[in-house]
């Protein structure tokens, strides 16, 4: 299963329509290092990506949850955001 | 699977050893929209997170391969980027 198809169907099974209960964002990076003493870079650049994206859409502070793994080689950032509900 | 799982294992056999063939980050980016009269907008914010990337490490363009879906109430952004070998 590729990525798109796995995000597609983690969003859940009324992805079809514009029922979706809420607006939101899910982003991931993930860092394959090539050697050990390359830094690790993704928690710094968690808070520009966040920056960034609130240049398209207004983003409470307690709307954004992260979640950062490291280990060997590797490290994975993952930042939910729940977008506030478009004005009636 | 969760995603970070889902990550890992997508990262290949090596994975546990610093011998991972090319350093590399992955990028993705889903948008469910609540509403189909709500905009789609990652098309813009890719150039903006890789901008933000490039502060961290150097990027060749022709590094960079992005792959872009959208469908019904969700647009999927996927953007992988190849990094430079570490200097000898």
């Amino acid at each position: 299963m590729g990525l798109i198809d796995y995000f597609r169907s983690a969003a859940g099974p009324n992805k079809g329509s514009a029922s979706v209960a809420k607006e939101r964002l899910r982003i991931l990076v993930a860092h394959d290092r090539a050697a050990r003493d390359r830094p690790f870079y993704l928690p710094k650049l968690q808070e520009e990506i966040v920056a960034v994206i609130r240049k398209y859409v207004a983003v409470d502070n307690d709307a954004v949850s992260v979640n950062y793994e490291q280990e060997d080689s590797q490290e994975i950032l993952e930042v939910n955001i729940v977008l506030p509900e478009s004005p009636p």
